[in-house]
């Protein structure tokens, strides 16, 4: 029944509990449908599954246009750097598959409003998965960076893949010092040939506040809910995914706003204080390979935590203010000797699973007999933020200087303890 | 300055950036100066950061009473079944330690509403902070259970340690079928002896909601939010730890409160449609121990998934819809070779970090990848819980069930999806 669509049919299927609208997909094969939703999103159907298919258009027409682009003196330069994922990519409708669009030309046909707000440069570094992103990918985007420093454009967008965004915006925070530009990574959680798209919004709010503000440093820019109005520019390293599938997914971590954006109604409204760095620029692009992060959990066996021997630093991701189980059942002892074991060759940091709020390691004794051992409170630290800096210190500083650096705030990571946030 | 102190003064105490004001406590050590503090947390202060003291009381009198409880016949009867952590503790300022209180004389004397709600049983099972809980530990708690429901109690709470309540509340979910009577899990994040404590209302709450309703099953009671009146009854599988500190920590995922309840406004919100089970109640506690979670982070090591070797389940807390990085570079090639040979033996389910939203392999080439080498889509629940089930499932049944039941719904872990829930 279903094998008789060539591709670019849309139709209707009906599956046991479910309905889907969308175009068929070229690839689709003898076990499984893909669809193209109106969501933006694909859907692979098992065939088997399908109750009944209607037919709604026997062949979608596909037109592609571009436009010409015209440098408009009046207006700063932006440049967006492409390193793959959702953002900035239309389904190619011959293979099924996501492709990037790169020229200018195609992303100004793409999001006439960009034309308006500034000269666009279009540049590719990668076309990656952001879940496939290793850290001499976070090495190859910021010499892409340089290169636009240098050729003077007033700011950066990075095009990312949303799976690991704040990892990235991480990793580029702590790589450069002064930076003079704003960096601004912009996703999308549908790609952007659909109505539905967040792509548009998130790159045309991205440039607009790059265009109209004196910011420099690096953001991330998505949508603030789940009206297709208005996106916050958020602290780099507050910031984490918060939900697999909302265009709204980015979630400010312990910090607030840089600055709310509306470009349909010309408005930028900024929250945080600037706080630019001043001074040359430059950057620092080590990162120690052998760091891990250990999410703890109930059962945990000694054997995880010896897995990381060898490693220079890892990341426990603990429970509550800070804990893994180290009280002297048997198995839990066996954790405490590994931990004290490793501990001796090993940078230690301590991140909470609790996502908001911070470690705090004196208020219980199992935080007191952990920091007796070496371990190292990550204060109020998201556990990607701490994976990312322990990574980047570990590979351009000494042992005891990333001891004493990594609970130290260095580029807003680290708030302030005030009081004891025990609300 | 500091070691003069021989416990039980209040005093006012400056460091550099903050003040803090509390009771020492007598186990203050030369180095550090632990202090009781009004929220009712501890807190050790390095004595070398001590830039001021100032004595406000020289000592504070504790004054312990207890008071006469007389059984009401018109009253149900509630069972407290303690198994550690904060909640119904009070400090010993002889020793500076968290004891617990168990007498239901000292219970009703520290929280005199009990006694117009219920008539307390109050039983001691373990004293263990809840973060060094393991399996066994679970099937103790269930034993208790189990006792309590054949003396014929109304309901049963379980005074828990806030850290993995959530995993102890999925666990005692899986073990009981047709459970007959209400088991809620309260926790408090500060101790019961201050005034700020939370530990009065999720306790009262809990007491009030068991008396007067008909649910049955496994649910937490904790604050709606940080005003200390209502409560939320939590649906146990759906539900998680979400600050390290705040009263309101614990949060539901993908689901909503099955009700609220303000005891003094003698209220009780029903919000979700009971369905309790018929039948004979059971119980099945067998935890297979060779079950593990993998955080999945950029630059991740094939050894990390190595280390899971021999093991019958893994959770992969993976990215975004369910990722991990398996492109072709080579040490994500590495990835999936590991993870290709780990699932011949291993049951391997995938949940998100994200923490909110669903999992769904089939929208990108990374997750179908994944599924065809027999990872399984762990859908809408929260990582703690797909953990708990996991081990649950190979501790009572065999693998081929295992595979089958772990992506589907059995005891409301896993929502239905209404279309793609693309917001």
């Amino acid at each position: 029944m279903v094998k008789k669509f060539k591709g670019l049919e849309k139709i209707e299927v009906e599956l046991k509990d479910e309905v889907y609208k969308g175009i068929v997909m070229p690839n689709s094969d003898s076990e499984t449908l893909f669809l193209k939703l109106e969501s933006g999103y694909n859907v692979g159907i098992n065939i088997k599954d399908i109750k009944k298919v209607k037919i709604l258009d026997k062949k979608i027409d596909i037109k592609s246009s571009t436009v010409k682009v015209k440098h408009n003196k009046n207006l700063p330069t932006v440049s967006i750097l492409h390193t793959g994922g959702t953002i900035a990519s239309k389904v190619d409708y011959n293979t099924g598959g996501v492709v990037a669009r790169f020229e200018p030309e195609e992303l100004v046909s793409m999001f006439p409003e960009l034309e308006k707000i500034a000269n666009i440069k279009s540049i590719f570094v990668s076309n990656v998965f952001s879940e496939n992103l290793r850290f001499k990918d976070y090495v190859n985007i910021s010499k892409a960076i340089e290169k636009e420093i240098k050729s003077g454009v007033k700011g950066i967008i990075i095009g990312h893949g949303t799976d690991t965004m704040h990892y990235s915006a991480a990793a580029l925070s702590f790589m450069f010092d002064n930076l003079p530009v704003p960096v601004v990574l912009v996703g999308s959680q549908r790609s952007s040939d659909r109505g539905s798209s967040d792509a548009a919004l998130n790159l045309i709010n991205a440039t607009y506040f790059i265009a109209n503000t004196e910011f420099t440093g690096v953001a991330i820019c998505m949508h603030k809910d789940i009206n297709d109005d208005t996106c916050l520019i958020m602290p780099a390293l507050k910031t984490r995914k918060l939900h697999s599938s909302r265009r709204d997914a980015f979630k400010i971590i312990n910090d607030e706003a840089i600055a709310e954006v509306n470009y349909s109604k010309n408005k930028i409204k900024m929250i945080k204080e600037l706080k630019n760095e001043k001074g040359a620029w430059k950057s620092k692009n080590k990162f120690e390979e052998k760091v891990g992060i250990l999410r703890t959990y109930p059962n945990l066996n000694s054997k995880q935590i010896e897995s990381f021997k060898g490693y220079k630093g890892l990341v426990i991701e603990g429970t509550g203010l800070g804990h893994i189980s180290i009280d002297n059942s048997p198995e839990n002892k066996k954790i405490f000797n590994a931990l004290k074991k490793l501990s001796k060759s090993c940078v230690i940091v301590m991140t909470s699973q609790c996502i908001f709020g911070r470690v705090n390691m004196n208020v219980y004794s199992t935080g007191r007999e952990l920091q007796k051992i070496g371990v190292i409170s990550g204060e109020d630290m998201t556990t990607e933020t701490a994976y990312i800096k322990l990574a980047w210190l570990l590979g351009n500083y000494k042992k005891d200087q990333v001891k004493q650096m990594i609970s130290t705030n260095l580029k807003g990571e680290i708030n302030k303890r005030i009081g004891l946030e025990f609300i």
